[in-house]
């Protein structure tokens, strides 16, 4: 096995590429993919400052690493969710990060900030873990990035994630989903632009490049989603995935090139009858009068205070 | 496990319905099913007479069967496609089925017909036998309809099929294949109507309702298939219905709702601008002087005229 670029020895295939990498020419597919997707998505420009959404994973550090690498200005942004030991060792990874590269990570704890943790919040709206997640996530992404200033909010998702989050939304063929799904998402009126550079690498690449940079990461998968039906939409896409090498980059960037532009289309007529306006809460836009973040973490208050006499009287 | 309908002991699950079924209402809910999406998709009127594609496998037999039931005008037709036993056998059931309900059963043989069968035309064609099978059936199913002057032609497509055919075409996005995936097709001009009648029914359902019905059905999947992608995206689907029962369901009429659409009025307008005249060979209607079909039998005929010389030459 052979380096397709030098022929030295490799030390990883890339199947979907039919061909096969030594460490250093490895890396440099890594940065060089992530400078493709920048370019062919318009995400960022020179001397922009972006924020990293970074979860102590494999992706968000790999992407990090590699922006830092191409010379952009970034801080990090970890969120506390309070999921027990697995949240406490991921933010030790991602400090460990940022304090080797002297790069600044902002922290922001869910329960300190809002009351409320991941397990205690899907608890009190009654929903799966991985949906709170979702609407805590992107509520303090967003409010970290606009604060801080930044150009644009990062995050880690990779070409196996996208695929599998299509794949769910073509499933049920929800169209305003599959509208928005996009690389990048255009800054608009409280909301920063929101770009993902990992699209043309997998989840097995990002792991083999933190490997080889001598990157720690936090290797174990959330408790919390484990069943979720998204890992079992990335299982069925890596069996065909196994027997057709390139599936899910066809299936994703197939997407973008012939079909996103019928959806957009399609649900930006009826988006645009939508007003938002200001989360009477906390500002952030919504269609609503209260946003779905603070209508969660207000229930998650009311439940956690009412718990205790409850359980009393009940017993 | 009871019957939903009438609580008797139930002989089936059927998980996508949360429900099970006594024999009686279990061969009616295949009735009425067919029934609905005849109806829903307008592809029979009262009366009609329909040329049903059968080939000796449980969809079509079944398919058959029901629309005899409801009291369809239907003969059926047996394409030879020459894979050995496997076609032999196969004939076999459609010939017995059609003899006991004494209806009329037309016969094509590809090689005495059109000088080739599948295993031959693929070589030829330096094609995979399911796109040559593919080919050739079409060819021989148009004709046949049309000849008989049947008023539709109506082929055994299930949900697994149609949502397999589904899941290939989006993981490639091929926008003109998936203007085109529809339970009816039109009459147009050298085609005649195509209708899937059994959409509303996965293969399960289709086999029980022969093993009730004392339909003896060719069991085989056809040897030439094996491996193919189809097959691999039935797989991954039924991974993903094991865990989400109705996921199929919902991903093939969620289409038809809310996507397929947006595919035919973008392929629609390209389309329009492509004329179909008169196959020179045929009179089949194509886009270009010889159509697909004539240009498999001509290669098939040529390289089999050929093949022993060259053989002679070679050693």
């Amino acid at each position: 096995m052979k380096c397709r670029v030098c022929k030295a020895p490799a030390v990883i295939d890339v199947r979907r590429h039919n061909a096969n990498f030594c460490q250093p020419h490895f890396l440099k597919l890594c940065r060089d993919q992530v400078g493709k997707a920048i370019d062919q998505f318009a995400m960022l420009s020179p001397g922009e400052r972006v924020l990293v959404a970074v979860s102590g994973g494999k992706d968000s550090l790999a992407l990090w690493d590699v922006l830092l690498d191409l010379g952009y200005e970034t801080d990090g942004l970890y969120v506390g969710l309070g999921i027990g030991d697995y949240s406490e060792s991921s933010a030790d990874y991602a400090r460990a990060f940022a304090e080797d590269r002297d790069r600044r990570l902002v922290e922001v704890d869910l329960r300190e900030t809002h009351g409320y943790d991941i397990p205690t919040g899907a608890k009190s709206a009654r929903r799966a873990p991985c949906s709170v997640c979702g609407i805590s996530k992107r509520h303090v992404f967003d409010r970290a990035a606009l604060d801080g200033g930044y150009d644009a909010l990062a995050t880690g998702h990779n070409l196996d994630d996208e695929a599998a989050v299509l794949f769910g939304n073509v499933l049920r063929w929800e169209t305003e989903y599959l509208a928005r799904q996009q690389p990048v998402l255009p800054a608009r009126d409280g909301f920063p632009r929101k770009i993902k550079p990992l699209i043309r690498l997998g989840e097995r690449e990002t792991a083999a490049y933190c490997i080889l940079r001598g990157i720690d990461y936090e290797v174990e998968e959330c408790p919390m989603a484990a069943g979720n039906k998204h890992l079992g939409y990335k299982e069925a896409l890596n069996a065909v995935e196994t027997t057709s090498p390139g599936s899910k980059q066809q299936f994703y960037f197939g997407y973008l090139e012939r079909a996103a532009a019928l959806f957009t289309a399609c649900e930006g007529e009826s988006a645009d009858g939508i007003a938002l306006a200001p989360c009477a809460n906390c500002g952030a836009p919504t269609p609503g009068e209260v946003c779905a973040f603070c209508r969660l973490a207000e229930r998650a208050a009311r439940t956690q205070a009412v718990a205790a006499p409850v359980r009393k009287a009940a017993s």
